[in-house]
Formats: structure tokens, sequence, C-alpha cells
């Protein structure tokens, strides 16, 4: 079955970026010879999907295609030429990616890559299509800055499929979305 | 050595309660048997402090002593009794906790357990006073709410020293303060 996966890097209190979006205390993972699982989860995905304001944020520090292999499409209110060419690349736009995710979900292929922000990250969630997350905690207190969501959601129940810590005391957490079983009722069972 | 430690739960998402206040997500942490190695931390501790906000909200859920075995130092600008009694139980009171830490640090004794809220860890945190945080992530995503903490700070790098993954998904950190080592150069070592 075709999933919407997350991957996400933070600081140990919960934030992606400092309040100016600076994120350079991911260079403390830097670890030789070690990409914290990156290669083979873009192994697992065809399309990528971001809002306009992260495309851009990471277009400005110089990746506007950071995902060459993978379908891309951007999130924006604002209309788009639809596709644009980016260096001859297609680069997909699009205006509700609830609908669009519900609709690609119906097609088959890799799973799909959510990469923020916190924005379209919470419209997935909270239509309950936020299917894995795996989140990569830098040890590191910044204090504040950006959180991973910042939008009142409904709260969601996730199972733990996997914990790495790794040397230098990045921790990995891999989660899915947990499946609530309706009660069928059927034999007689309920509250006791 | 004595030390400065902090033991707080945090949804996935990094946060420590709704907008609200509600840290009603915890009870999806609950597990028979198993208290997350709460009383083998507070074995390790003999006194808690604690900003008046905080105080009051636990105070609030009725809990107005909660670390009976311990001396108990609730921070406030504003005066208060010092120290007064809560059911006959002396509660410390104090305005700084920076200098209150420095003081105490230099007593011998166990560890002092910081309890929160975010400014008094922010003020810790900030004199380079935080020694040791246990975080303990319930597998809930709540989308916003209560950062654990959202003060602008100098960024803090830490040791992980241990994680635990238990088999409800909730998985605890522990990380360590990182003492950097000033290059000495005594042996001509340094960039090559």
């Amino acid at each position: 079955m075709r999933l919407v996966a997350s991957y996400i890097a933070c600081s140990a209190d919960g934030y992606i970026a400092t309040p100016e979006g600076d994120i350079s205390f991911l260079d403390r993972a830097v670890l030789e010879g070690e990409d914290y699982g990156y290669t083979a989860f873009m192994a697992t995905v065809d399309t990528v999907f971001v809002g306009r304001k992260t495309y851009d944020k990471v277009a400005s520090l110089g990746f506007s295609d950071p995902h060459p292999e993978c379908t891309q499409v951007v999130f924006s209110r604002q209309p788009q030429p639809d596709p644009w060419l980016n260096n001859g690349r297609r680069i997909w736009t699009a205006t509700h990616p609830v609908a669009w995710v519900r609709a690609e979900l119906l097609h088959p292929g890799k799973d799909l890559y959510c990469d923020g922000g916190a924005e379209i990250l919470h419209q997935i969630l909270q239509a309950g299509l936020a299917d894995r997350w795996i989140i990569t905690t830098v040890p590191v207190l910044l204090g504040n800055g950006i959180p991973l969501l910042d939008h009142p959601n409904r709260l969601s129940d996730f199972t733990l499929k996997n914990t790495t810590h790794y040397p230098n005391g990045v921790v990995q957490r891999t989660y899915a979305k947990k499946f609530e079983v309706e009660p069928t009722g059927a034999d007689g069972g309920g509250d006791v």
C-alpha cells in the first residue's frame, strides 16, 4: 500500500530551526559515512511534496531541485505556472495537498514524501494521511525556534516502529500511524 | 559532584502540554508496573525547585506537595512568605534561580531537580547549569502546545548517555551536558 512519509531532523527540544530559520545546528550531526538512513528512505519514495515557503527556503540555500530522481510537487495558494520549468525540469504545482494526496494514493507507485513545512504537515496529519514519521534528533538544545508542528490538531496516536541510537548521540525514531480498531460488538463484548 | 537534573515528559513533536495546559496525553504512557525510571531518578535528588506558575498549576491538580521527601523551593518574582507552610510543611521561596543554584551546588547533597517551567529551565540552561536531562517521549503528535523550552537561548550541546525504548512506544533519552575541552596547543596539535 502506498503511504505518506516524512523524514525530519530536529533538536533535542523539538525545533527544526532557530526562530530565524537557521539550521546550522544540524552540522553537529555530521558523521563520516553516516546518512541516517536517508538513502534507504529515498529509495522508498518516488514523489516529494512540499509547501511553497519551504521550497523557496530550500532553493535559497542553493537546492532548487533537491530530489531530481522524484516527481516534485510544490503547494501554493497563489497561482503558479503549472508545471514550471526549473533548468528544464518539470516542477508540478497544486493548491490542495489533502485532495492531491488522496487522489495520488489511488495510483500505483512508491511512497509519497511530505517534506514540510509545518502547514502542509498539519493538513496531512489532520486528514489522517500521515502514515510514517522518521524523526532524527540532534543532541542540542536550541531553547526556542520553529517547531516541527505548530497548528491546532487532533491528537494523533502513533506506534513506534524503531529507535536507532548513533554513536554521536543522534537518536532516530520511526513512527507509524496507529490504526484504531473499531469495536464490532458482535460477540457482545464491551465495557466491563 | 552535585548536579542539576530535569525529568520531563513530552509528545513526539516536543510539547509538554496542549496550548490550554492539558497533559492528559500522558495517560497513553500508562503501563502496568512501569514508572519510566522515576523512582530511581527521585532517589538521586534531595531538592526540587520549580517556578511559581508551574507550582500553582501542579497544586491545582491536587498536588500541593508532590515531593514530600525533598526540600521544595518555589521561585517567584513576587514576595512570598519565606518559608510558607503547606499543611505544616515548609516550602521555601526564593527569587533568583541561578544565584540560588550556584550557592546550593557548593553544599554537599544529592542532585537538584529542576521541575520547570520553561522560564526556570531557560535561566538554568542559559547559565550553563543544566547538567542532565531525562526526556520521555510519548508516541503521540499534539500538533501544537506548550514547548519544553521557549526562550531564546545559547545553543547547548549535550551528550546522549542512554536511550530506552519501551514496549508501548515510549522513548526515553538521557542527556548530559557536554563539557567543551579547550585546546591547549601544548603539543603543537591543531587544525590540519
